[in-house]
């Protein structure tokens, strides 16, 4: 008998109602970067992101999260931030910002979108106007910064951790 | 006057003490998973990473991770966590198995080794026998499965959001 043993295909935790998170992401240049968030946004149970700029999907780091996860395209994301806005959700960006609430501290509603920057820009001002709330994930050394990819799926992990059950 | 402003260097999060946490990785496949992983160690004030295989680190995606983070590389990780847990540090693997605690559950102490496994097979059932714990991020969809380098930076940022001072 082994006290930690392997087990492949084990059912995933049960949503009681569907997942009202979205993530919409400004212009990424990579996309190894984008299709990472869809594999971990497939794992969480979100059902959309929102992309702008050339947003392509590579298959094998997507995986399933590829089929599974809704790809919504923009040209820009003011005008889809202000409508799920006057949809009740609550615009949480993701930068190191004035005015930033620590990742682990915010309480996320349950109708969040979670809004990303590009990987060199961040989030641009006209966005940063737009949104309730700004998360900031703490940095303990350098690089100083974490990978677009990376930070988006700590902010995924810390919205799960508060709503396990959707 | 902007509510939300861009605050580029930032001063990082001060650690009271070193972190002792110490990543440990079997062998693998993909540079940019490992370099990936190095990129938010350096974030997380991680110090040391022992990474076994052919462990090559790519500049562009570890940045200063690959700097500030030491390389240990080891043949096997078998010895090298048999030392550890003479050291005291607690072996802490991150699978799916029976008797794993979910992450967010999971108390680090300080000492810790998150043990980690490759892209395909995990962690050998030989790594496995040595354990205190195995933690394992919920998932709710597919593809049921974290990348690697996404879910060791979960568990480095849950172990950091439990020990924000070192």
């Amino acid at each position: 008998m082994y006290k930690f043993e392997h087990v492949r295909h084990k059912p995933p935790t049960e949503l009681k109602v569907e997942r009202l998170l979205i993530v919409a992401c400004s212009p990424l240049r990579s996309h190894v970067n984008l299709s990472t968030i869809f594999r971990t946004a497939g794992c969480c149970g979100v059902r959309e992101i929102i992309a702008t700029g050339n947003a392509k999907l590579i298959g094998k780091i997507a995986r399933d999260g590829a089929e599974h996860v809704r790809l919504t395209t923009k040209n820009s994301l003011i005008p889809v931030l202000k409508k799920l806005k006057q949809e009740d959700y609550t615009l949480v960006g993701l930068e190191q910002t004035t005015n930033s609430t620590q990742l682990s501290r915010y309480c996320f509603p349950k109708k969040t979108v979670i809004v990303v920057g590009s990987e060199r820009e961040g989030l641009s001002q006209e966005c940063l106007d737009l949104l309730h709330a700004v998360v900031e994930i703490p940095v303990w050394g350098l690089p100083y910064s974490y990978n677009v990819a990376t930070a988006t799926s700590m902010a995924m992990y810390e919205y799960c951790r508060q709503h396990p059950a959707g």
